[in-house]
């Protein structure tokens, strides 16, 4: 009998475990031409914080600054609970290489989620189901291609300089390109996995690069457990593109309309 | 002659200069039931890196996590540059008092902004102008009234129980109750200046807190300044309300149309 190979986003967002520092490694698998993967950093990253012994709850909210780019191989992860509540939890994380200065700067709430009065105010938008959608073609970068994403609307086209802009709205479902059921870790994952605004209204690759990334978590890990999926339909527009950067913001849907998480990021690029 | 007296914004969000460590107060005049209004306490940080003489470039990105309250009195704030590249610098502030534990947990990623490509996808909501707007009253939190609130559309209304959830959307203008110019500090504060979307949904006030607050800004001090304003038309909205947590984004425009600022928050309730 063969054990049962790690799913490579687990392989990824390993860490080894320690106290108030922990070890993790970059993935050639999430690579992202100049450094790894941002939802993979930030997924390793809370993947520290949710194995930490001090723990407790789930994650709430996750913003990640991307200080400076990553070097292919090992990092430490400096884990700091700066305070606890009775339901809650404030941590810190930085990330650094060999001994080198700060290059990721994490923050994270965690909290334990009482039953409460509940409202929906947004819906999940109308799609067609996965399997009635077209994957997106395998594209150059190593992390794109461990996902799966099908294009309802605002499919990424890369071509000839346009004289009218493009929409910066996507609509997409996202999956992992090898199934794998959806948990904190991935949901913190695909929360990064949009495709730049950018891209999209210009319909060129340009030098671009997220900065901040700010994730709020609208289920906690044993209802969305209790799920079982393993995609997410996924909406994505910009707002604004100026002096040199440009924000983003999207929602993370579960297949039967619940809203997981929602995010924000603002990225550099050089246009 | 009498000198001028500051504006109490500015008297609010006033700090003693430091190295690694400043000095700040809470404010009567920004005080919010169970502690300092957030968005003073968002301003005082920021005045704090604007300030500081290691600062280069504007604010672009700001995260500010409410761990634990903060009683009336001094504080103190534990800044610290983490990461300075050529154009962007990554910062974090710890907020305490008497030596006690973290109170307050901030990042922030400061650039200098560069000519680029533009594209304003979003746009200045339609609104009634300032002039032609109705304040509305003076309510009992102190903050509140350091503001002028005009509801162009989704005005809070406190009353008896609906069968019906009101829209938890807005559209206000917001400015100081003694006119200021706008600058970073305020902008920072007014992002946060938004009533609970829950107070709007169920037309109740109830416990309530931000737990977490983002906001991104989408000018430079100096356009800023250029624009001199002392109000700006703002939307806020919110998606979900679950497990005693919902979120609340926001929009914040310079009468001319601008997009200034956007934000997203989490924030606790007990309902």
């Amino acid at each position: 009998m063969h054990a049962k190979l790690p799913h490579p986003f687990d392989e990824a967002t390993r860490i080894t475990a320690g106290d108030s520092s922990w070890q993790g490694h970059t993935s050639d698998d999430y690579w992202a031409f100049v450094g790894p993967f941002g939802g993979a950093t930030a997924a390793t990253i809370l993947r520290a914080l949710i194995d930490h012994p001090e723990r407790a709850g789930d994650p709430l909210a996750v913003t990640v600054n991307y200080c400076a780019p990553i070097a292919k191989g090992p990092f430490d992860l400096d884990v700091r609970l700066v305070k606890a509540n009775r339901s809650s939890q404030h941590w810190s994380v930085e990330l650094s290489q060999g001994g080198g200065e700060v290059a990721t700067l994490a923050t994270a709430v965690f909290a334990e989620r009482r039953q409460s009065w509940s409202h929906e105010v947004a819906r999940r938008p109308d799609a067609k189901s996965f399997e009635e959608t077209l994957p997106f073609p395998k594209i150059a970068a190593s992390w794109a291609n461990q996902y799966e994403f099908r294009f309802v609307e605002g499919e990424m086209r890369i071509g000839p300089p346009q004289t009218e802009l493009a929409s910066t709205y996507s609509k997409v479902w996202i999956s992992d390109r090898t199934p794998r059921k959806l948990d904190m870790l991935s949901l913190m994952s695909m929360s990064d996995a949009f495709f730049g605004r950018i891209f999209h209204a210009r319909r060129e690759l340009v030098p671009f690069g997220t900065v901040s990334l700010t994730t709020y978590f609208h289920t906690d890990a044993e209802s969305l457990a209790a799920e079982d999926i393993t995609r997410v339909l996924a909406t994505a527009d910009a707002k604004i593109f100026h002096r040199s950067y440009g924000d983003q913001n999207g929602e993370l849907w579960s297949p039967s309309g619940r809203l997981l998480a929602t995010t924000t990021q603002i990225a550099y690029f050089k246009a």
